[in-house]
């Protein structure tokens, strides 16, 4: 049967539909906690929905806090395990200021949001997008989800981003993410 | 003017056109090196064609050597930072099976060949992808195209993909791979 599957040339990264329309996009969010707040929602509302796990990011500039770009996560909904949601918030960020570096000349510096300390992918994608900062609030210890990802994650990863010019904030209102995480175990 | 861009829902990632129809798919890549070939194939004619990088990936069956997917570097060309050779040929190979798995039961055994050592990001990817056999060509030092890349790879990777079941090889044709890699950084 997987014989007669066609090869593949192209594959689409969507949020959810539901995403439409749930998200205020283009006003500031004054503050970090508003900012990991919309994060930590769209985690749960991605539980809620039944379209992935309890995992949420999100993009915005850093001075203003505009919001840029949102994800979820959406490795089973889309067949794909590097769609997690800082891959989806990062890549729909670049598309939107259509530059593939969000320290491009001419834009805002821009910052990323995670309900959860990023696996090594992840980690990685933050160091090529050119976001100048990152901030998460549950531990990878708080989820067993990404046991597979935390494998790979060096002792030393924060230490390096930071010294590539990153600023990096962890464990900002992890309680609320850890719950998320925590109903998010206990779903079918 | 950025400011006239609306919200994004999804992206797409492409391999360039002139792909289609230079890709055997679906004969047996019999030897290690005629999979590499292919590869370095890519990274070559992506570079002749202007279309990116010269950076190839492709993921075979590993008892077969069946073509299951290929990818090219498309950064620039996509806007989009996470799109190296490896993420392309990951992804499109998971498209392919309609599996977010690569070792998914019922199917067989996965592995990607890439023209140079993966970025911190791509072995993240490799990771979760569930191939269980990764061989490079050339070595990081021999571009200085992935910089920013590099600085977040761990020393001790290989050591921890290892642990969890991954074959690596390296330096498999790297003489090929680097000339390669030579002639793309001197293209204007």
């Amino acid at each position: 049967m997987r014989w007669d599957r066609p090869p593949v040339h192209e594959t689409i990264l969507s949020l959810p539909s539901w995403v439409v329309g749930r998200v205020e996009y283009d006003r500031g969010y004054a503050t970090d906690e508003e900012r990991m707040r919309l994060a930590i929602r769209l985690a749960a509302e991605n539980i809620a929905n039944g379209t992935g796990g309890p995992f949420g990011a999100a993009v915005f500039e850093r001075g203003s806090g505009r919001l840029i770009a949102v994800g979820v996560d959406s490795v089973v909904r889309l067949n794909n395990s590097t769609a997690h949601a800082e891959m989806l918030a990062l890549q729909l960020a670049q598309r939107r200021i259509a530059s593939g570096d969000l320290a491009a000349a001419g834009h805002p510096a821009h910052e990323l949001f995670t309900t959860c300390a990023p696996c090594a992918m992840c980690l990685g994608a933050v160091h090529l997008s050119g976001v100048t900062r990152l901030v998460s609030a549950a531990r990878r210890e708080d989820t067993t989800r990404q046991e597979p990802a935390t494998g790979t994650v060096a002792k030393d990863s924060s230490t390096r981003l930071r010294a590539h010019g990153i600023e990096i904030v962890e464990d900002l209102l992890r309680p609320e993410a850890r719950a998320v995480l925590i109903d998010g175990a206990s779903t079918p």
